[in-house]
């Protein structure tokens, strides 16, 4: 982790997943937003991403659509707060627009791409507003599936 | 109110006070962007606003510690979300740091600055995650209390 994350880092409300990818970053961050990219790897199988619609800019959403194996849909909206290319994307879904609060702030988001001896470190943090809510993120499977989906992005940017 | 104030408009969980100005936007800008303007006017007399630290970009944080008449100190940290020059702010509670959740995410403001007539429509929005936070914040006196600072930030900039 970066001395960045290490000083905002708060083991009671925050979630951190990383990995060291053997992908240029600029290759991670284009799977990252580029829609039709992102829908590829962003739920973990055999879940589905049938919709992305990102406006990468600060105060910009994104409606991601998940499917379930069994067909059931689930709408995810949010807005982007900083977009740093190939380097950083941060958004929350403590809004659903710019800048209407959405009916339940739980997290938000940062992303980040560092280059480590040729390969890149890639870092999801996920920074809740309380204990119970990582806890409940936490028992959701937020390591297994947050992990599946790194790998399943390594192996789409590794093709890219 | 603008066609954008209205198409978001939340009666349940906003709080708006909007003021026809004889001062141009920029100079109503100017007070809320220059601290030691700001200082001058933002806080109801007799509170004061003893400091005021504001890191005018997306993500930067602001400070601003008002003292009551009886010398007690309140200080308010945040984040700015959204900045266009002379005529949009956004800054939340939601935030202490750039992306620190804080303790308990009260409120998002829109402060906007029009051209109308010759005069400044300003309007300022206080836009809350839940329809309790409103009814409290309405209760703490929104309308009074912003009212008065709106009329000594007319006051102030009118001399600028």
């Amino acid at each position: 982790m970066s001395d960045a994350a290490s000083q905002t880092s708060d083991p009671g409300r925050e979630l951190v997943l990383t990995r060291l990818i053997d992908v240029p970053r600029e290759k991670l961050y284009r799977a990252w937003t580029d829609p039709e990219l992102l829908k590829q790897w962003f739920a973990p199988l055999p879940w589905t991403t049938t919709r992305a619609e990102l406006d990468l800019r600060p105060g910009g959403g994104n409606l991601i659509v998940m499917r379930s194996p069994e067909g059931e849909e689930f709408p995810n909206r949010g807005i982007y707060l900083e977009i740093v290319e190939n380097e950083r994307l941060v958004f929350t879904d403590a809004y659903t627009s710019a800048w209407e609060p959405s009916a339940k702030p739980f997290m938000t988001a940062i992303i980040t791409f560092e280059d480590e001896g040729g390969k890149t470190r890639y870092t999801a943090r996920a920074l809740h507003w309380t204990v119970e809510d990582r806890q409940a993120h936490e028992s959701m499977g937020f390591h297994e599936g947050w992990g599946r989906c790194a790998d399943q992005l390594a192996a789409l940017a590794a093709k890219l």
